[in-house]
Order: structure tokens, then C-alpha cells, then sequence
């Protein structure tokens, strides 16, 4: 077999990626000057952006004009802008651009973060960093690496859920996870409000998801921890094994406060394991006056938030916290003899692999520490006072029309609201809105009323993108 | 509550992210010009890289020339360069210009595509584009989208066996995963020598690590079908229920290629859910000449290659097909109010979050997209002969110095050998070999000795890097 040499070819060349990056970077920094104008919803139909493309793969390489060219041609008119000052549908998914430059020297490193031997710098930037976070959000000391636990990034809060289960599992199970199956008397517990993401890890960890107790919620729609205790003794008194507890610091629906203080004293008495969800709203925490939100972590083994929410950090990068990282581990570890290396045995570095699902990882830290670097503790909150006040502005201007009602109690930066014209109404002011391309909003459904939410929380929206949506949702109203 | 003005504040503008992204795509090109020079495995002690970084978080934002100066100083001592051409461990981690560019695009739009309609693009761009792959490595028809199946992203291949077996136990289960956890006599069956991924799969979806059989191997360390055919009959009669097998073609450990064509007939005959994992050897399928790698798919149910190994994507990019698409989404589905819409309702669209653990996903089919129209399919074919060509030869090598011997048969682009000096002897060859940083090796056992593995597919690497890797491993063991 001959060699086929030499190795250039066809490969593109450092002074060519030079030429092509500083292209690619201006062009992000166009599309964020020009992306108030575009329609913040696609306004395309199923398939029509794979009939833009071509049937077979290119044999051979194609012209970099042309690739980039597609960017505006193909991709953009297909895009959802996440990114746009006026989205306000689901929850903010906010990227900056110290987040756009950590990514990059991320891809650019291109390391693997699996094992602490294979790349230390990725796996003790990200220890430190989540101690930072602890700090900066005050999370109880437990939860930092210098104590029993320690904070790793998971991609989202659906996977940090699933890993806060299959710990709790390990754990309630006497850590018998590689004998069959799990103890089919299990139940978990969180609120008929809280994500669907506590089902579906019950789900993955076979515990089933009709074992997941959907708790009743009080008038705010935060889970009422007197249910929760007359359901554990039931299911108790039924011969059943309660054996997790997921709260929620903002629910999706309508960012609900879950009273954590109640919950954490019933799971410490019945020694079930407490995870606390703050995908969105445990960056609220940057700011003393927010902390309130945050009462009671002291009784949860793991906690969650997702900076790349609310923190001007580019997907993925969900914080998540453990109490007790000895658990967690011992329900994720398995060594084979191929990633056995002398650090790991001698017990003094983290493997992050043993942390999640996956095996490999990249180094997403740098993002993380890019932001907080960039920004300050003071620039962050500065930004977050900014949403919740710019949300608290949008729920006085609901409060003010009478053809309006709010839904919920929009405590920080989640507005849900609602026409007094009954579901088929709010839904087709939904529609024309979100048609329009002026906005985007998404719905929920509370107390089984069609309700729509307007959440604040992308980097660049000002006074004017809330006033202006305002505007639009009262011109829309007129016309129902 | 008054509300913070204006929103610039704290924020990088587009014109300093101009500037700071040229600088950024410089030290990237700078640092592949480099690499080489540098220590391919990071010579730090556990907490070296910690220690330079301060105990608390910045209050105010810090000046960019000193984060930027921290990658030369904080970060490189502590990275293993996994794009450094004389990276042999492990597996590679191949990235590259045009996957970089893609990547950087992916941050920049900062999209979500959990749904078709939180940007259609994400979605269809990846259907279209792993269609595209199904073509380049000439996969049965079933497994594209305009069939029955369809390929999704995952993030790595351990996800994608989880998302497998998770199918697998769906469909051996009657699809009654909402009820009581797993069947509690499940028992999934992979060889010896597999990854450990399947082992921790059957642990986090509550079957059980000992629920898995090990099956034995044959001299070339591939699965043996008649011992899988006598551990299936024997499970049955025990009255257990056989109901999925991870096949491998190219194993971790020694690039064993499963017999699929036989494995495949069985599970059939059987009933049984047959996953094929090519994490790595999967890219071999571009070039007719390695085909016969992937003789049997016609007879698996899904099948997982990654181009964040061998192709020059940057890490995460797992390809995950299935032959069955309703199998896999009636195992992860859950449609909570505040994710429906007229496109999901309509069916005439993929929702990718139903297709594996996470809700959220970012725009990773730009990347892959790159990279082909980058290379076309004849670049790629060019570099995976130019590494099969330069581990056959480096094989050749080894077998021509008496004091070395094969331990494995080394069919593509990894090598597994030994000193003929028993283990203490090759223990100490790997440790001088990767503490001299010239190179970086792993080790494995086969047969219980102690083995070293060279496995090469670094995009840069040369013959002149395997040539120096040789020289090295012959001074070295000159020198016990």
C-alpha cells in the first residue's frame, strides 16, 4: 500500500483560514447589527429549505464564496432568531460575544475533556469556574469542589435532571445500579408545573414516567409542599420507595417559585434527594436582592442553571451541583483499562467523564470565563436588573388595559398574560403576531386557559423592542 | 423600579468584536503553526492549572489583551494537544479549518433547534446532510430520512448506544415505558471487547450493568456469534428476554470488526434490536475499498459513526441512524403545552429533541456541511487512505523488529503492539515515550497483556510524524 503524500492537500491552510475567519467574523457582526430586521420567526414551510439544496453530496471541494454564500441564501431565511432583541417566545437562549470568541478558541483547542490526564487545563478551568459561579450566585458551601461536591457543565438542565435522578436512584438503592434494574417500588415527585424533563429522565432511568408523582400547585402555581407530604406518606403506606424530589426555582410555564425552604425540610426528614431546577432563573441569584428565589438550597443535593439562558453564554452550558459528589460518580463510573492513567488512580484530579452520560467533552469552560471576565460580577447584574425592571414595566402597561389580565405573578423576568376574549381569541393574536415577524411569543396553557408568556431576556433587548411588542400585541387586539 | 439605561453597557460592541475576532482566528492559525512544537501531553501536576488562576470571581469587567494573554499562559501549559500531529492516543479528535468556521457560525446565530420551528434551517439542514452521509458511506436505504429512518446528531457515541437501547427496550417492552421501569428480565449482549458506553447505557437506563453479557471474542478479539447464539438460548431458557446487542465495527481497544453479517442474521432470527457502533471506523465506509467493513448493516436497527473522530468535524458531531424513527421517538417523547405548535401537530416535520436525552440543541450540521463542501468526497476519501496507508506501514515496521511484536490485527488505522518484554517493560516505554512530549501513545490490555496502541488519524498528521513516532518508541526501548 503506498502512501498517498504529501498531507496538504486538499486541507485548508492556516493563512486561508486566517482570510475566512476574519470573513466569518464579520459576518456574525453584520448579522447582529442587521438582525432587528428580519423576521424573528422563519417564514418557511416544512421542506423548503431542503429543496434548496442539492440532492447528492459534492464529490469535490467546493468554492468558499459559494459555501459562505449559502449562509444568506439557504440557512438565514430558515433561522428562528434567538438572537433578535424582539424574541420573546420559550425562554432566552442569550449568546454574547465573549461567549462567540470562547467557543471559537474552544473549537479552535479542539481538546478533549473526558479524563483530567486529557487536558487538565479543561477539566480545572471548569472546577474553578463553577466555584466562581457558586459564589457569585451564594450557593451553599457544600457544593463547591473544595468541599464534598462540585459543579460541572452539563449541556442542558434535561441531562443535569437525569444525572440528579440516576445519583438519587444509586444512592436510595444502596448503590446497586449494576444489579438488575432499578427497585421497581421507586417514585419521584415534582410539580404538575415543572419540566417535562423530570418525566423523561424517569423515563430513561426506567423508573417510568407514570411513577413520577405530578404534584397539585397553589394559586401561583408553586408546588404545595402539604400535597407533597400526604402523597409521600401514601405512597409509603402503598409499600412504594419515594425517593426524589425535583423543585423548581421558575417554572417554564409561568416562572413559578417552588417553596424550596418547606420542600427541603420534608426531603431531609424523609431522606429523599432534593434537586432544584433553576435553568432560567438561578442567574437572578447574581443579585442580592433576587436571592430570596434562591431560599432553602441548603437541604438539596443538586442544583442546576443554565447560563446559557439568561447569562449571555452561548449554548450549551448548564451549571449543575452536587452535594455530594461521591454519589454521582459512583452511579456514572466505569473505568476500562484503555482510559486507566496514573492521575485517576491516585484519586487527586476530577474525570468529568464520570459526571455524565458522555464520554467525551469539550472545553466549554473557556465561554463561561470568557463572560465572567468580560463582563464583571457587576456588569452581569447589571444586565439582569435590566430584564427583570424592563419585564416589571411590560406587566404595569398589562395591568393597565382593561382588555388584558396577567396570568401569574411574573416575579421576575417572565410575563404571562392573556386577552379577556377566551382561548380561540389568544390564540389567533398568538398567530398574527408571531406571523407578522415583528416578534416572537410563545404560549402556555394555566389553570387550563390559553395564556401568553413574553419573556425577557436576550443581550440586546432595550425599552424600545418591550414597548414596541406591547405596541403590536394592543394594535393586534384591535383587530380581533 | 427604574429601569437601567442603555443597554450597550458592559456589552462587546460589533466593532470590537471585529477587531477581537481577527485576533482570535490569528492565535488560533498561530497555534497550528506551532503545535508541533509544543508537548503533546500537558506536563502539569493535578492543581498546577488552578493555582494560577485567582480565588475569587472579577467584580468589574477585565481588559481583553489580559484574558487573550491567558491563553498562552494559563490555559496551553495545561492542554494535551489532541490536534497535534503526533497525537497516537486514544482515538483522534480530528478537527479542522472548515469545521472550526462552521462552529464559529453555529455561536454566532445562537440558535435552538429542539423543534422544527425554533429554526426550520437547524432541523432540515441536518436531515438533509446526514441523508447526505447515508450516501458517502453507502448505508442501506432504511436508514434515510425519506425512508422509514433517518439520522440525527448526537453528541457522542455513548448517547447515541443510550438512545439505541432506549428504542430497543420501548419496542422489546411493548412500548410501555411509562409504566413500572424496564422489564425486569431485559438482558442486552455485546463482546469483550466493546466500549464501555454499553455497560454504562444498561446502568443509567435502569437494566442493569450486570444484565449485560460480555461475550466472548476469537483470536482476532471479535465477537464470537456461536457463543452469542448459546448465551441468547440460555437467557431464554432462564426465563430472561434477550432484546438488544451492541455490535462494533472497529473496537476501542484493537479495532476489532464485530461479524455483523452473522451477528445481524441472528438478531433477526431472534427478534433482537442489533445497534452497530463505527464510532470511529465508521469513516473507513467512504472508500469502496473499506466497505467490507460494513457488510450486515442491511440487518441492523441503528447504527452510530462519528465525524468528530475521523473526519475532520470538530467534536461534538455523533451521526446516529435508525431504521425505525417511530421506535426511537415513542422512547423519548413528551409534548408538554408549551412546546406544541401547528408544525409539530401537522407531522409533517422532525422534532430532533425527541430524538434523543437533551431538550435544547445548537446548529451542529453546519459544521459537517462545511466540511464535505470543504473537501468534497474525494478530499475526505484522500486522508482516511493517506492514514490507513501510514498505519499499514507503520504495522510493517513493527513486524520487521524482532523485539516487537503485533498484538492485534490491525485492519484500518490503529495499531496495537508490544515490546517483547512482558509488562512491566512496556508500562515503562509508554510512560518515557509521553513524558518526553515528543508523542503521546495509550495502552490497552488484549489476552491480559499489557499493549500499546498507535492509532492515527490527526488531520495534520505526516509520515515523517509516524516516522518520528517509530524512531522514538525503537530509541526508548534501546534504552530499558
Amino acid at each position: 500500500m503506498t502512501i498517498p503524500s504529501p498531507d496538504t492537500s486538499y486541507h485548508m491552510t492556516p493563512a486561508e483560514f486566517r482570510r475566512l475567519g476574519r470573513e466569518v467574523v464579520d459576518w456574525i457582526a453584520d448579522y447582529y447589527e442587521r438582525v432587528e430586521s428580519l423576521p424573528v420567526l422563519a417564514q418557511v414551510e416544512p421542506g423548503e429549505i431542503r429543496g434548496m439544496l442539492p440532492a447528492q453530496p459534492p464529490q469535490t471541494g467546493e468554492a468558499w464564496a459559494d459555501i459562505l454564500a449559502d449562509l444568506d441564501r439557504v440557512v438565514l431565511p430558515g433561522v428562528t432568531h434567538w438572537q433578535s432583541p424582539n424574541f420573546f417566545a420559550f425562554f432566552p437562549a442569550n449568546a454574547s460575544f465573549p461567549a462567540i470568541l470562547g467557543e471559537l478558541v474552544s473549537a479552535g483547542l479542539g481538546v478533549q475533556g473526558m479524563l483530567w490526564i486529557t487536558s487538565p487545563a479543561c477539566t480545572e478551568l471548569e472546577t474553578h469556574v463553577l466555584d466562581w459561579m457558586a459564589d457569585m450566585l451564594d450557593l451553599p458551601a457544600k457544593f463547591r469542589s473544595t468541599a464534598s461536591g462540585g459543579g460541572v457543565i452539563q449541556d442542558t438542565a434535561s441531562s443535569a435532571v437525569l444525572a440528579a435522578m440516576l445519583a438519587a436512584r444509586e444512592r436510595a438503592t444502596a448503590y446497586a445500579s449494576n444489579a438488575r434494574g432499578a427497585d421497581g417500588s421507586l417514585v419521584a415527585y415534582t410539580s404538575t408545573q415543572a419540566h417535562s424533563s423530570v418525566e423523561k429522565a424517569a423515563k430513561i432511568a426506567g423508573i417510568g414516567s407514570d411513577n413520577v408523582r405530578l404534584i397539585a400547585v397553589d394559586e401561583a402555581f408553586a408546588m404545595r409542599p402539604d400535597v407533597l407530604a400526604r402523597q409521600i406518606a401514601a405512597d409509603r403506606a402503598a409499600g412504594l420507595t419515594p425517593f426524589f424530589v425535583s423543585a423548581t426555582i421558575g417554572t417554564t410555564s409561568s416562572n413559578a417559585l417552588d417553596p424550596v425552604p418547606a420542600i427541603g425540610r420534608l426531603c431531609r426528614e424523609q431522606g429523599l434527594w432534593l434537586h432544584v431546577d433553576a435553568a432560567m432563573s438561578g442567574t437572578a441569584a447574581l443579585c442580592p436582592e433576587f436571592r430570596y428565589t434562591h431560599a432553602g438550597l441548603e437541604d438539596a443535593d443538586s442544583y442546576a442553571f443554565n447560563p446559557h439562558k439568561w447569562m449571555f453564554t452561548n449554548f450549551d452550558c448548564d451549571c449543575f451541583y452536587v452535594a455530594d459528589r461521591a454519589a454521582l460518580i459512583q452511579a456514572l463510573s466505569i473505568l476500562p483499562e484503555y482510559l486507566r492513567n496514573q492521575a485517576t488512580q491516585s484519586g487527586a484530579v476530577f474525570d468529568y467523564r464520570d459526571w455524565h452520560v458522555q464520554l467525551g467533552r469539550r472545553f466549554r469552560a473557556l465561554k463561561l470565563w470568557f463572560v465572567i471576565r468580560h463582563y464583571g460580577v457587576e456588569g452581569l447584574r447589571f444586565h439582569v436588573r435590566r430584564h427583570v425592571a424592563l419585564a416589571q414595566a411590560f406587566k404595569g402597561w398589562v395591568e393597565a388595559d382593561d382588555r388584558f389580565e396577567l396570568a401569574a405573578p411574573a416575579p421576575l423576568n417572565l410575563v404571562c398574560f392573556r386577552y379577556r376574549g377566551g382561548n380561540a381569541a389568544n390564540e389567533t393574536l398568538l398567530q398574527r403576531l408571531n406571523q407578522s415577524g415583528d416578534l416572537y411569543l410563545t404560549h402556555t396553557k394555566l389553570d387550563g386557559k390559553y395564556t401568553l408568556r413574553l419573556c425577557i431576556g436576550q443581550t440586546h433587548t432595550e425599552e424600545r423592542h418591550v414597548a414596541g411588542a406591547w405596541r403590536r400585541i394592543q394594535e393586534e387586539a384591535d383587530g380581533l
